[in-house]
């Protein structure tokens, strides 16, 4: 989603002026991309009996990209339809990859046309190695090859993973598919798997290498339909915050994986919970889920103009942790508006992370929040429709109840004076 | 809940023919018992303004034995309320235990006799060692002394932890509490952490004698509104599945903790699965949680008659996993009816384990599941009512599509012929 820009906003003074780490400019997600993907809902899938919506075909990115369109998705801001892993055959054809016309009879061009039809882009996979996590040909050896077919067919945005390459070569091998993307002469993000790969293998990723080539680094395993594999994700993301917060920015965001809303063994509350943590990390909101089966509240969810607001906030200033007591996370954002002298807004979530006893509660002094504007803050709550809390001065406090594997989810707005 | 028994379902008799290891004779739990405990949604929460409906007290212990005789808990066999840890003073009144009293004004016997005058049991909780887990007094030096001030209260049940004794000695330690509280001469129900303590130490637990011993035993960490939680402790019973049945029966059984439906953190399927599970592990049925809010759904799933049945099934005959092929569980439990010529009924859990894609199609095999008796067998969904999905007979098979996070759980009823 775009968000109009004030002119007081202009994206590159405020890179200027958090003297942040050089930002990639490739002109591209200059908020975090949002869209969708198919891996964590549809995989590899076959097409089987009895399961036929269930498979990886062009019938099911024409579905999705229908529903995108059709049901809000779109006008919310999810615009890329990204297709992961298993859409080529086995094998080169004259060196070059083609799509497994099983799934995609009439091509790959085609898909793309399709989705491009619908005003929406388009996004594809291929893997930093020789192959790619489901045994597909990578991109190893034919980078310009492979970044030029993706720029015939039109893509717009290219996620390479790093199953079959050694991630001690990783620093030269990314640096050498982004260059083959630039030089290809059309815009596609580039979304990395480089830190993920590295630091399973104990090396400590370049952050300040990896935003200046990549428009968003994967630095976690996959999430699942699993609370655990969310958080896990989350908890690595705090760990490291020091420096993804000092190299996200504005082209180049941090992407702990897929939006799992809408799907199966997570409660209302954990998918909420994770649209705000990936609204507070800047993160992409690239969802998997069945859009055509999709239950309301996850839909309304997926669709929460507040809290995709914040995710697309146009100061690109990623979120950070404050605190984690007695189980209770504390993290917040600085956001739009922002006042001349300098004074901005401010996302907060509060996450009751215990796995057992009662609701917690919890006391926000607004100066510890660094809210110091003596004009006040408007409190609203950003899940529920943005409702007005209340007006709240330095010195006060906001005192929360949070159930556990619950949260509160707030925007303090500088009010003018 | 006490199922009546078919002449030819004696217990003892079931005990011989599967040739069991000695039962414990106490004449206690012959099927699993079913109640409601303190700990995970209540824990040694101090009242706190604005929470105090959250709190461990005299008030929460009425108000929750209220529920159970009100709601159907209580028909539907959940008979049990257990206070666990921090009930009791930080130090011994001449050498016995005695109740906070500023959780429990009036003593324990008054909580004690609450509890009774609903036509409810009453259980406890101690430690074998010197201290409990939250640090008050354990019952190490004390095991006669506070046997006998719980029989004197009218206690029904004591939950003896581990937390401060060598697990090294706790096949002594656990098996003399044992004969303290058969000495005091009041039936209480024995549950032991014994085998918890001793894995977690690297000692294989011996459940021969535990299960001689013991009630029950838990032998995994405690749950939590945590669905790995849950299922890391199935995973365990499975692991340990050959000793753990071959020990298991009337008055002897494993216990993987409290049933947590009705909190928060849990989708109702997670909620189902896990009342699934308890029920083909043949677990004690112990909720804790808040049933003075209890939202319609999880109150429906805990008075479920059906899955309830199957875990009082009069046999006794603890289930077992099949198989885990593409993670995706199955489990069967042999249950009444159970012919003169010996053939049974068996409750079927199918659960799909991924945390990925979409929904699984699983072929079951009547034959496979060892159902041969040539009359058939009528299959009816224990999750959904009983619903008649079908008469089957060996050589069939039935086929489920099965989400993930979520079951099938079915019982083929053995037809006369």
């Amino acid at each position: 989603m775009a968000l109009p820009l004030l002119p007081c906003f202009s994206r590159t003074l405020v890179c200027l002026l958090v003297l942040r780490a050089e930002c990639l400019e490739n002109g591209l997600a200059r908020t975090p991309p949002m869209g969708w993907i198919t891996w964590t809902r549809f995989m590899c899938n076959q097409c089987a009996l009895g399961l036929d919506e269930n498979c990886l075909t062009q019938r099911l990115i024409t579905e999705m990209a229908d529903r995108l369109m059709y049901d809000g998705y779109k006008a919310a801001g999810y615009d890329y339809v990204i297709i992961d892993d298993c859409w080529s055959f086995y094998y080169r054809s004259q060196g070059k990859l083609i799509g497994d016309t099983r799934r995609f009879p009439q091509g790959m061009k085609a898909v793309v046309d399709e989705v491009h039809g619908r005003g929406l882009k388009f996004g594809i996979y291929t893997d930093i190695g020789t192959k790619t996590c489901g045994g597909y040909p990578g991109s190893y050896g034919y980078y310009k090859t492979d970044a030029n077919t993706f720029a015939d067919w039109g893509v717009d945005y290219v996620k390479v993973d790093g199953c079959s390459a050694d991630p001690k070569q990783m620093d030269d091998l990314y640096t050498e598919m982004g260059e083959a993307l630039r030089s290809s002469g059309r815009d596609m993000v580039y979304s990395c798997e480089w830190p993920l790969y590295q630091q399973k293998a104990g090396i400590m990723p370049n952050y300040k290498n990896i935003s200046k080539t990549c428009n968003l680094w994967r630095n976690y395993d996959d999430v699942g339909y699993s609370w655990d594999s969310i958080y896990d994700a989350v908890k690595y993301q705090a760990a490291n915050q020091d420096v993804l917060t000092e190299v996200s920015g504005p082209g180049a965001w941090t992407d702990p994986d897929a939006i799992v809303a809408g799907n199966y063994g997570l409660t209302i509350e954990q998918q909420r919970i994770q649209m705000a943590y990936w609204a507070i990390l800047a993160a992409p909101m690239i969802m998997s889920n069945d859009l055509r089966s999709i239950n309301r509240k996850s839909k309304e969810l997926l669709l929460n103009k507040y809290i995709i607001s914040v995710n697309q906030d146009p100061l690109g200033l990623m979120g950070r942790r404050l605190s984690k007591i007695n189980n209770t996370e504390l993290w917040t954002r600085w956001v739009a508006p922002k006042l001349p002298d300098g004074r901005m807004s401010l996302a907060v979530l509060v996450h009751n992370a215990n796995v057992c006893g009662g609701p917690s509660r919890v006391v926000l002094g607004i100066s510890d929040l660094d809210l110091d504007s003596p004009g006040g803050y408007q409190v609203t709550d950003l899940v529920q429709s943005n409702t007005f809390i209340g007006v709240f001065y330095p010195g006060h406090s906001i005192t929360v109840t949070v159930p556990p594997s619950d949260l509160f989810f707030f925007k303090a707005t500088v009010i003018k004076e």
